[in-house]
């Protein structure tokens, strides 16, 4: 309380006396706020599944999609503020698009991600603005068939995975991925996990129409997920 | 209080220590306070109905429309700050025209919406200026034939819908709209529909005079109705 | 007082906590502190009325005219700070001779009080400098031959009306023209009534010599009246 | 007091909750206590006569004038800020020159007055600098040989005169105008009244080596007094 | 006080309420600290004397010059904070070789003073620095013969003179000027005069090797003195 | 505390009134709450080792690296904020990249440490960021040979070192390397060394699976050693 | 206290109450905080002696030289903050030899001196970056033989020396040189005396290892010394 009547809060562009950002730490409140996402990479694959916890039945849910394809082979979702992530996931679509037309091939996650989380680095230390409210989970398949699975968080930091989430309990989830997650699972395998670990945190708030899926496969191909689709890997 | 009397909320560039963006909160309030707007997407096109509130006699309606012409396919409203709405859908025709001139075909409607969304997102977490007070609804028919409803709110979000409203009690009218719309009305049912409502919503308060109605059907063209032409539509 | 002494009201870039925009607030009551005019549509041309409240002997009114000849088919007046209203109308007449120049035809009256419009709009959202502390009242005959009345208020909304006023009084002089104004009133008519509301309004304050009317008839030309060529309209 | 401490007269880009613009309100009192002048329209030319207080006999009267040659046939004055008022006349100068040069003919005075008068208008509006402290008294012949006088306040606006004042006891000195100037004054005889004026509001402070004169003749020359050549004007 | 704890002091861009400059005229006692100068007129030429009030026995006087030549008809001092002092007078060397090179022609000193001056206005106008902390004195011999002495002060303001001094004691040292000055004083008249009215002014606390001085004769040549040379004109 | 009250603390564009810059010793916190890092100059090349604290079992280390190769003879480690750091080594490699393409010949380590200590000290003046806070280690080789160890810090200074270490318990174990480091260690030598370090700071928190280590021996060419490759240097 | 309370002492860009520019003289203080360093002109050559304080037996003295050399003639040192110091001295050398390819000749030291100090006279009056918080000592032989002493302050004024101190202790420093510095003494004897003028100042801190001296001659060429090439001018 002492450092917030001190103002030491009002601004990404300075430090508390003990060398914290608050800013960017209320940003991160923010993240945790958000409907939580499960990344895993798969045997055969990466997968993502959204919690987007909105069921109203006149929303269509095309129109109103949690998971991006920013390049055919890369998929990502975010917890947060939604419309900074769709400002920054348009900007990955544009460099993955511009990265195909410069080089004739795909680009590779890593080098994606790490432009981001420059931007959002900035957006830590300037003045004049927030920092961008949301945690971004990035799954692809490279040109050198790696998969790949990579996590930006407020700061800029961008740190890579086997498994692992974001939003809102992420820290439970991420438990239970440490515990059950096996390297050997194949993409309908992952997906009956990260359903069933949103079953056990869900309780009796767990309703499939509330969640989308996205899985990229051996073809390198952004597939979609919902409804039915997706209900069928419920065990 | 306490996040007011720490200045959490004195611009939309700061996050308070809870993670919220209050500027963008108090212009939720602003658009809550604007008269309702009905969009929904019939069987044969998408209608719009939109709340004036106004009734001075010497008001010229055609001159102080509430619903907007985007392009001959794309109809929008807005409720809230209605300066700052002519703003953003100006631009919206601007861009709607520019795709007609570059592709020379129209434009569809969720291209014209994120682009929007996009300005609003921007105004949501930068200093120097207030978000944008204004929700948008957009209807349109593609040229793919397809009929879609879009809103924008304030933080920059949108979603797609087959019925929904903005302003004045906003809750209430999509209650009304989940339990009595149906996808195969068509635009007169939807007309007949949204002004029922408008009664049932308004009751003593509800005067045909303060409405304004747009349509558009299979010929993909902008049609406004108000006086005694929307007159008819009241069962 | 509350939001008062919060700061709510210091900038146009800030919404107060239940929505509203202080100093856009403050800026209308600086219009309604500014001396009134009345517009109105004739049957045969477009008239305006204005009370210039001073009357210095040696002040030459042609040098400190209150009514502007935006182009010779459109006059405004304002209500307010009148060196803002100055700087607008100065940017309108610009427009028009542009208009003139580029398509070698008048410009219709909407389209240049949209432009002035969104001037207003910008000032009404960004921080660092005040809204525009007036109102406008734009009136004209456009090529069509439509006779067209518009009022600009601060936030940069337009309407359309048949007849109204603007600045103090301003509501009071409205019940008087819904009551009394008639379409088929030609500008005589208009004169002679737009004067008998100013004689109701002031009582013994009401001077001939503070007013100043203009008027455009059929041949499209603007005609400012003062003095002695005002008073004969008086009954 | 109360507007004070809440801090709306820091600049002047706010309104004050009752729509004063107090940061302009503070800069005319800038202006009322500068040293005062009159400018007259005589029968055959213009007169402005300005006190300028100091009386250092080391000082140079020359190298110091208060009375501007904006144009051979425009002079000017000010009260207030007197390095502001040389800022603003210099760019009147350049400006009459430029006229010349463009069209070959000399500047009408209100052109001239307008362009000065924009550009206070924005320092009324923007924050970042303060508005200008000082009023302006322009006096000319134009081509079309009308004589004219005009005064720009401090927010802006401008106003013609027959005959008026500015600076400390402005409306003293008006109002003694008002009662004794007369339109068939020749240059001679507004002197005759302008000085016979200080000396009735100067009482024993009046010294005419505190004063400077410049008319303006049929000639539409510049013509500068001070000294034994403006003493002889003394009744 | 009242208005320091108001904040009208902290920017040169705010009125206090009853019409001044706080900032300005702060930097005009900044000025008064500074050590004087005199610059007087001679009948044969025109001369300054600086107090430099430092007298480290191992500083160099020649690189700690504390007049400077502008153009070698024009001379130049400071009081108040010498750093300012420097980067306005290099201005002022540069637009006089920038005169040589455009006309061919050594600059007068008016035009030179009134383009330092017109920089010292703006910030005296505008936020985000502060004001000049310099008064300059300005002594040359123009093209045209004339000897001139000008003075610009904080606010940008300048006034010529016969004889006249700034910075600390200013008021007294002009006093026994306006009682001790000749116009038909030569050089070392002048010279005599001026150490005299220091001696007197400074008591015990004189000593020649405070001082520098420098004057411009009927050669235009400037000329400077320190030491022994300038020792010699002590009667 | 009395400083943090009076808002000295609050950029770093202001001084304390006893010459300090605390927003600069904020961040100099920040970069001892970082986990840490030991540089070494060996006898046949240079040694960095990186604590990297986190230790999730899903977390993948190649894309997570805390050590980052610069250029093929020069690597850089980081103590304080990562996504600070990563934007510096960024353009620290990127200038290395320039070096090569322009001068065909790798850079010193001097140059690229210079630029990047010039782009920290320009954060520490300017207001509207905060300060990068991070210190930045960079051991090397340079094209003569010469084996160089720097660490630029918070203000900007960077200093050469033949050991050293950056982040937590810096000091202590700073202490360590001064005692027990000695110049006729291999790179073998050193590595045993650091991780003893370690050992003995962290005591039962240690584990190699925590640590990241590069070495640059005498084909100039980065390695980097983690996991079982980095564990056999364990003594 | 009063003046710190009233906020006079937050920026560079105004001045307090009694015309001080207190954020200045912060940075002064910040010079007095720094270590120390000596410069003298010696019959044949310059000569610097420069206190490092920290001795580190790790810290390698080349790469942490405190004594640049600006250009073979010029050498230069700094008192305050090191980094600050730096980003001006590379400046500095790049003048120098833009100096060099644009004349073909050495510039000489004065010219190099007024550069520098303009840069620091700008950040003394301008808001949104604190003054440079450094004292530079310049000390060079110029193309015309003459041997120069230089020291900038912080307000961006300079003065020449035959002998002077900057940093801790200067006035104690000052005071022996003004009593045993001769101008005859050469540049053997000008180090004797500035070691020993440090061994009385620091007393039982002395340490030659702690100092780094420099050195220019006949030949125009900068000389370092450190550890024994230093110890045997230790008398």
């Amino acid at each position: 309380m002492q450092h917030q009547i001190m103002g030491y809060d009002r601004t990404s562009a300075i430090f508390s006396p003990d060398g914290h950002l608050l800013q960017v730490e209320y940003a991160e409140k923010t993240v945790r706020l958000g409907s939580s996402s499960i990344g895993l990479v798969a045997s055969d694959g990466v997968v993502i599944l959204a919690d987007k916890r909105v069921k109203d039945r006149l929303m269509i849910s095309d129109a109103s999609a949690k998971i991006y394809e920013v390049d055919s082979h890369i998929a990502a979702t975010a917890a947060g503020i939604l419309s900074d992530a769709r400002v920054l996931l348009e900007r990955a679509q544009i460099l993955a698009q511009q990265h195909r037309v410069t080089y004739d091939s795909p680009v590779d996650a890593e080098s994606l991600v790490k432009e981001i989380a420059n931007v959002k680095q900035a957006y830590s230390q300037y003045g004049g603005a927030r920092p961008f409210g949301v945690a971004l989970l990035f799954a692809g398949i490279d040109p050198d068939e790696s998969r790949n699975l990579f996590v930006t968080d407020v700061t800029g930091n961008y740190f890579g995975f086997r498994a692992t989430a974001i939003g809102e309990n992420d820290e439970k989830i991420k438990e239970m991925l440490r515990k059950d997650y096996k390297e050997n699972l194949d993409i309908e395998g992952c997906m009956n996990l990260a359903l069933d670990i949103f079953k056990r945190v869900l309780g009796k708030g767990f309703d499939i129409s509330r969640f989308e899926a996205a899985y990229i496969g051996k073809d390198k191909t952004f597939k979609r997920l919902v409804g039915d689709d997706l209900r069928k890997f419920l065990k």
